[in-house]
């Protein structure tokens, strides 16, 4: 599983432009590397409180696709991720949550 | 823990004024209630998905403090709320991160 | 015009996965429902209400979109949603001001 | 009452810094002035929709507060205020309400 | 090079439907006007500040790629474009910074 | 004017609880340090776009008066930031305008 996660950030440096490789860098270290794993919390709790942040911030669809992947990636279901945005509707209000709903049904159709 | 929860609930609602005291029977049912049971996630994972969501809005620093308390409720500690906080911080960035701070060493000082 | 309502909500729900139809029923009990109906204002005055909420917001364009419908269903026209636009224009600031209009000549182009 | 309104305004202008009048006779002339009438909208609804839209943006409790009083100078009440913040939670979510409902129990106690 | 940037406003004022033409006369005065040239900041350095502003607001894209390109029109380069973006990071998280890049690199892709 | 600067990111660091200082180190490094100085901008400029992006994410009013005072510390003056926040104004709307004045006055009043 950790292969899987390792290869999509190699994945996402390669596909990179060489002047913002910096930033990719920055980002495997502080969001995937140290800060990551000091914390205590196992990754399956580490990605989906990443995904509850990310839904309710707005206009990041795009990093909400991506970590709805993660979590799929590290073992989290599309259930689970139902349950959470059921719970956060009413924190972050509807049009937050469609949004994310929309996102999972692009990355990861019902059965 | 959970009657600790409830009575928190309570006094929220008997301190509404009287033509607010809806919006606390929402609140109550949709927050604490049916929504926040029934989506297979332990309270102590519950909680800190609610901080996560919270710290990340932005301008909602009195339901940052209140779910500060809230995570102490269910047994999660100050050093689990500045781990999450220092995971998100790539995400949501130093602004976001330092009033999160501010609010969990008012609620909860180092000792 | 009540029925054109109902019916939009009833083809969300229609469309929406098994797994995401409480979430519909949500909706439809809480936005359009008692909560929409029992404030003393009228459907016309909800709507613009809605539309000036939801384009202060930012990253909501697909619900902009769709209450730019809502609006028309229910009586209110092009002129005066640019009204409305116009007016919060020095509030929200002109990039969530030109998103408003781009969902607007989308859903209701200039005749 | 216009006259209230205006007064209010040039309180706002006579007690800003001299470096900063211009972008008080920006706000007169833009939020309060053309702009403010031409749309077509009385100025109990127009109150009603900036109400609305402020309280969804979130770090704006100041203005909240400011425009709770200019729709009370108009001639809207603390029930069809309490109406509208109902009607708008399940799309703002409850702590942008719960901000709302703070200035509105400060500016205007029940009685 | 001034001539560039007045050409992209008469552009999008003349693709502006009629009921909106008074919106575009708006921005054209007060973003572009008088407000945009008094202040003592030369052309460059503006553009700099609303490249840094636009990309901290979210849910901006549009306006992020209008001012990538306008920041070409006075001067700027893509590199000093990543640097500022670089540097906001820590500020602005990076789910604010990814589409920032993935703006940059759709209007000015690396050579 | 460095040391200055240096100073006061110091008497941060130093006032954190031991728990929260590998965040303080965090801001020393990236917001200050290698990220803050690689990109070929001089540090005048740079605390002005810092201002322009605090300014413009709402719910930051801590921050802000942190950075007008650092950019005091770096040269700016006070007729920069109301020049700046004057241009920001048409694109961030006026209730962050208001907040970032109130901020400026509180931290800097007109002598």
């Amino acid at each position: 599983m950790k292969e899987t996660f390792g290869e999509q950030i190699d994945e996402m440096r390669k596909n990179a432009p060489d002047d913002q490789k910096h930033i990719q860098d920055y980002l495997a270290s502080n969001c995937f590397g140290d800060y990551y794993t000091r914390n205590g919390l196992d990754m399956k709790t580490r990605e989906l409180l990443t995904y509850s942040m990310l839904i309710s911030m707005g206009g990041t669809d795009s990093q909400v696709r991506g970590h709805i992947q993660g979590n799929l990636n590290v073992g989290n279901n599309r259930e689970t991720l139902i349950g959470i945005t059921t719970q956060l509707l009413p924190y972050i209000g509807y049009p937050r949550t469609l949004n994310a709903l929309a996102c999972l049904n692009e990355v990861l159709p019902e059965k």
